[in-house]
């Protein structure tokens, strides 16, 4: 399975430099060219490390009580992408000369990035170059570069000076007025020498004082020459060789990135690792590569049949999704992965609700570091509950590196309490999988119950029912509400998972372990009980919906269709006071409540609010779609979920939002998996255990996806009129399928119709 | 009648600068010391012109669509305030030697600001000197500073050294975490000369572009001699005499400013007037300032009897709010005057609604350019209402300087709507108060369509009635509403009241040209109308109360006699989120549209409107007692009446909200003379014509005021138990007293017990 593009489009090449990045959810490296481009053309060179930020001052002319000081920004790191080219004599560039053949190809088996490159030089000479890339998931500190050339009508010199680069500054962009029009400088090096035949930098952020180093060094075939230079900001290392026509030589450039938030010592750490990867050539890193990403194909095998344009875009989100998330508990995953620049590598609801489950149940070994990542953000969420005026409890911050409050315009940031709901939904949802108590007795209980309390604090009773206002829901064109429907039910749900979690931590008597923990009382799990089954969620009778909020529906309907196509999103051309003023939705918001959690509400309530809130719906935010998919398959609309499936999927790879070259839209990359699974496949995890509910759209041959509840693997393959059902490793398993239960012990082959 | 302070304290140094400036309404000139102060004291030492900024960029970390691009401020400009005193050789100064005597005094009739000084030197020589001051109302450009010393026990050289000095910065304060911690600079001195025996200077604002110009030049009496100095940033006169012990000599400084807002060029025309103002000695502008305040004085007749301290600071709030009214169709209200440089120096509702009846009730002629003022405006409104997203209208801005929003909080800023009803309110007013209908056919009815028209594309009809979304009311501890009470109503009353005069315009034969000037057709006064008179307004039946919005009385009231007294004003102690959610008022909000628009209200309803709301406010905003004093003459409380005036009499002069150093509040002066006419003596001018409702709180012996209504001037006095009405001048008018009718023709004496 590749993701492959041939030719060079110069348009195109930040969104390439996204879509090629390599990365291993510490280490993100962008798809830029070795040899660079030409300066006019928009490209942005970066190398990211998960969680390495350097924070500045939030400036506000006016500044109010609590809001969030300090910004922090992921950091584009010392560059060791350089390497020029000179054959016999001309430099290499794809901008000049002649292109015979350009390809670029993500091989998402190998987990390699391949450029292909047939050239013929101003000067007549034609060669043959390859580059490949990998960060490597073995060792995350490690990425490697391998320069292939052949000399395919000539003979000569071949020389390649290869870089580590620290003047490095953020993107930015003078012919874009959203963007910084000068870089900002967050490194400043520290140390730049030679170390034997390797290079070695050091650097430390401007504001966050954080370290980092990075050590390059290489190995080759053929026979090559090297010699290394060390300045204060550059290291090169200068390789030569004379090749003969037809004869393919390759140096491999070796680079390791550590930093302080890992090691205590990150110049050493970074040598030792250099070490230990250059005793291994190219070959080896790419078999354990193979190797590491088959075990995971394992765990994450879905595909489509019939639409290999839906099926190479969900294998490439599954694949991005691995890419991009952390698995040290340091790092979480960025919205834009490591791919990229975009809302300043922060890490969002986005996590829980649009990636955790694909790792949950394909891979909970994946799933367990980004729980433990937010838990070590607690004791922030706990001082940022504070700043917001509550007693009590903890409150998770919108966006953030470290877990401090980065938003700086709260009604559309710190206001969307219901991350905290996130957190705990997925805490709730590993424990429901895995059953793994220990882990919630621990961990899981401190942030759960710490969550909960700040319900309790920011909501109140009011006419018999417990509400929660001002808070703003996932929908950004409604901010600061009354009784978000989304928020509320995600807060019952985490109030009543607390409590189910309780009576069986109480049964394995773990929770007096607990409540000394963390101070919890039968009166405070009583007091959530109450809230939970007094929550209100406002619904409107004549319609026969559920209300996104108490005032939302007596809004004036924004009509949508009326509003120019170049007027899209609409939070670049309206003030948000008027779309607040309006009933206009950014993404999934009622919606995505219904897909979350179905029950209590009818059949009827669900179908209803679909449509209403669709019309409304503008997508402009990338979490939108998929949802939207999900959910018109529930309400049995398969050819519009199909419609949704494909906008979702096309995303990034056709870059439908414009923005792809500042990062991936990785939370629509979970989207693209639960489409298939959730959305056709119709998966569900309430209650008692998995149901299925599969439909197939018409333009689709078939899918299949696969699934680990409670060590039970599932593959559901669906096809034509039937869906069927394997066991593929672990105990028998009962589940639901269109509502009948079912004990799978090997294969089952159901009808589609229900 | 004079304020006046005896001894000097210096933590009130800056406090006492605000109380004891000089202004007239275009030029202003805080009470800082011409010999200066020590470093280590806080001192704000600044000369102001009404209207003259200069602007920033307003940088957000995350800007949305239509947020305010650009802040304007205040500028201090060139201070011509110094002069340094020699006395036998020994610097004078208030922070050494002995102070015999202190004595700060503004005389109110005068217009005269007074420092007396009886001084006995470290070396022990004893003077006595007088400093006084006045910024003439006849001549807006001038003001004068008059040094009187007399060498009580000794005898010998006096020397002054007068400055003209151009390197000033804004306010800032190392010790205020609030403030910036060094000053920024707002002017570039481009010219600073001789001519004959004046100095001359001009500067530059850094951004906006715009020139000011001071020209200083001395009079004396004495056998001074002077000679005059000037380089880059500061010109000085050196005058020198030789004084007998006993014989006093006298130096006065006339100071002339100009500005480009103003003066085509106001290097020249500064001369001009200095020559002027030269030609005449300081006792000849003393007198004219006089004459302006006797005049003055006769409209604005008013005061308390058997309480000094309240007839004092009602005096001063009337003397105060002369001085800060722009005069000239250009400068507006700022809401600290021209005495410092808090709220940047902006114009906001302030000016319609708390100050603006002040001067149409006692001299139209000064309330006319407060109008052309924002009529001026007009074409920033209209920008400023397609920024916002409204297809047509003006939507004045929640706080300028010319006009463009420079809010760079929205929620508390551009949201509040609630100003354009502001503006028609004056708009309307004037016309009901004089009967100008030439000038309502002209800019009166401009601007009235073009605000009407916003609350036409803000609002939309729901269920029956016509709601207006997401705003702001005055209350900023709730923002962005829906269906605020007080927004509602002031739409209402604004729409009403254009369909009324667009009535007598037609009476008049003037509707014609309205319609050709503005575009108003038939079809839009009627949609006028029918969002009048369906306009929605929030009650509470449980309550049997006034809603403040429409989910106000559903959210958690916060028990405000639980928080710490340290813990106000709330706004510098809990995040924005914290304060939306509860029901909490920062100040009387429909408390407040009960004063304005009591009718159609019942009288119970109004009563527990305000006992709901007096629970729940704080009172943290200025703006806010006098109009409870008012409400609670209103409702028959009359002795909380009497408190809440008191609180609101001592805002500044005992400074009760602790930032009187940054300037005046002059909207709360305003509501000081508005609590004696419209509070204890309950007038309304609502429909028909004036109607008072006196009564007298047991802590005065009475009180009197004097108001202006079509001609006619009467007077009413209130003592003991009955209320005497004189009418002053103009033609017998209809009034009602207690709601019966009565026809003024002399004078009436009505029992004050209705």
């Amino acid at each position: 399975m590749r993701i492959r593009f041939e030719g060079l489009e110069p348009r195109e090449l930040a969104r390439r430099e996204t879509l090629f990045h390599v990365a291993n959810g510490y280490l993100g490296m962008r798809g830029n060219f070795e040899e660079g481009v030409p300066g006019n053309l928009r490209s942005i060179r970066g190398t990211y490390l998960n969680g390495f930020y350097d924070s500045a001052p939030i400036h506000y002319e006016e500044r109010l009580y609590g809001f969030a000081r300090t910004q922090q920004s992921i950091v584009n790191v010392i560059d060791a992408q350089g390497v020029d080219i000179s054959l016999g004599g001309e430099a290499f560039s794809c901008f000049t000369g002649t292109l015979n053949r350009f390809e670029q190809a993500l091989d998402l088996a190998k987990g390699i990035y391949t450029r292909t490159v047939d050239w013929t030089s101003p000067g007549g000479r034609r060669s043959l170059l390859v580059f490949e890339r990998l960060a490597s998931f073995d060792m995350q500190q490690l990425a490697l570069i391998q320069v292939r050339v052949t000399p395919l009508d000539w003979g000569g010199r071949v020389e390649l000076v290869s870089f580590q680069h620290g003047d490095v500054v953020q993107d930015h962009d003078p012919n874009d007025p959203r963007k910084a029009s000068t870089g900002k400088k967050m490194i400043d090096i520290t140390l730049a020498s030679r170390e034997g035949s390797a290079m070695l930098m050091a650097a430390r952020t401007t504001q966050s004082g954080l370290m980092m180093a990075s050590a390059v060094a290489h190995r080759w075939q053929g026979a090559f020459g090297q010699e290394v230079q060390s300045s204060k900001q550059v290291s090169q290392a200068i390789l030569m060789c004379e090749a003969a026509q037809g004869q393919e030589v390759s140096v491999t450039k070796y680079c390791v990135f550590t930093d302080s938030r890992r090691e205590a010592d990150p110049v050493t750490q970074a040598l030792t690792l250099l070490d230990q990867a250059l005793a291994q050539p190219f070959a080896y890193w790419a078999d354990r590569q193979a190797d590491y990403l088959a075990a995971f194909w394992r765990g994450a095998d879905a595909g489509v049949r019939g639409d290999e344009a839906l099926n190479a875009a969900l294998a490439w989100s599954m694949y991005t999704l691995l890419a991009s998330a952390g698995k040290d508990g340091i790092g979480n995953i960025a919205s834009k992965g490591l791919s990229g620049e975009g809302y300043e590598g922060h890490y969002f609801w986005d996590t829980e609700i649009y990636m955790f489950p694909f790792f949950l149940l394909t891979d909970p070994r994946l799933a367990r570091p980004l729980l433990d990542s937010r838990a070590a953000m607690l004791e922030e969420a706990r001082l940022h509950a504070r700043e917001m005026g509550h007693a009590s409890g903890a409150l998770y911050a919108w966006r953030t590196i470290t877990g401090s409050e980065c938003s700086a315009y709260f009604p559309s940031g710190s206001a969307q309490y219901h991350i905290n709901g996130a957190v705990a939904h997925a805490f709730l949802s590993y424990w429901r999988a895995t059953g793994d108590l220990a882990y919630m007795a621990g961990t899981g209980a401190l942030v759960l119950v710490e969550t909960a309390r700040l319900w309790l604090d920011a909501g109140h009773w009011h006419e018999g029912s417990f509400r929660i206002d001002s808070v703003t829901g996932p929908d950004e064109y409604s901010c600061v509400v009354n009784n978000n429907y989304y928020t509320n039910r995600i807060a019952q749900h985490h109030l009543r998972g607390l409590a189910a979690l309780c009576r069986a931590l109480d049964q394995a008597g773990l929770l007096e372990q607990v409540k000394a923990q963390t101070g919890l009382t039968r009166q405070e799990l009583d007091s959530f009980a109450l809230a939970a089954e007094g929550m209100y969620l406002p619904q409107d009778e004549k319609l026969g919906i559920s209300a996104q909020d108490d005032a939302f529906l007596s809004k004036q309907v924004l009509d949508i269709a009326a509003i120019p196509r170049d007027r899209f999103p609409l939070l670049l051309h309206y003030h948000p006071l008027f779309l607040y003023r309006h009933q206009v939705c950014k993404q999934a918001d009622t919606v995505l409540a219904h897909f979350l959690f179905e029950e209590g509400e009818s059949e009827d309530v669900i179908n209803k609010s679909f449509d209403y809130y669709e019309r409304i719906t503008t997508h402009d935010s990338s979490l939108s779609e998929c949802v939207f998919s999900m959910m018109a398959a529930r309400t049995g609309q398969v050819e519009k979920a199909y419609r949704y499936y494909r906008g979702s999927a096309a995303l990034d790879l056709e870059d439908t939002h414009g923005n792809t070259a500042d990062g991936i839209h990785a939370a629509n990359m979970g989207g693209c998996w639960m489409g298939i699974a959730f959305g056709f496949g119709g998966l569900r995890l309430f209650g008692e255990g998995p149901s299925l509910r599969p439909c197939l759209p018409a333009q689709m041959a078939g899918y299949h996806f696969t699934f680990l509840w409670q060590g039970s693997r599932v593959r559901v393959a669906v096809e034509a009129d039937q869906a069927q059902l394997t066991l593929m490793e672990g105990p028998a398993i009962r589940l639901r399928v269109f509502g009948q239960p079912h004990e799978l012990a090997s294969t089952l082959t159901l009808p589609l119709n229900g």
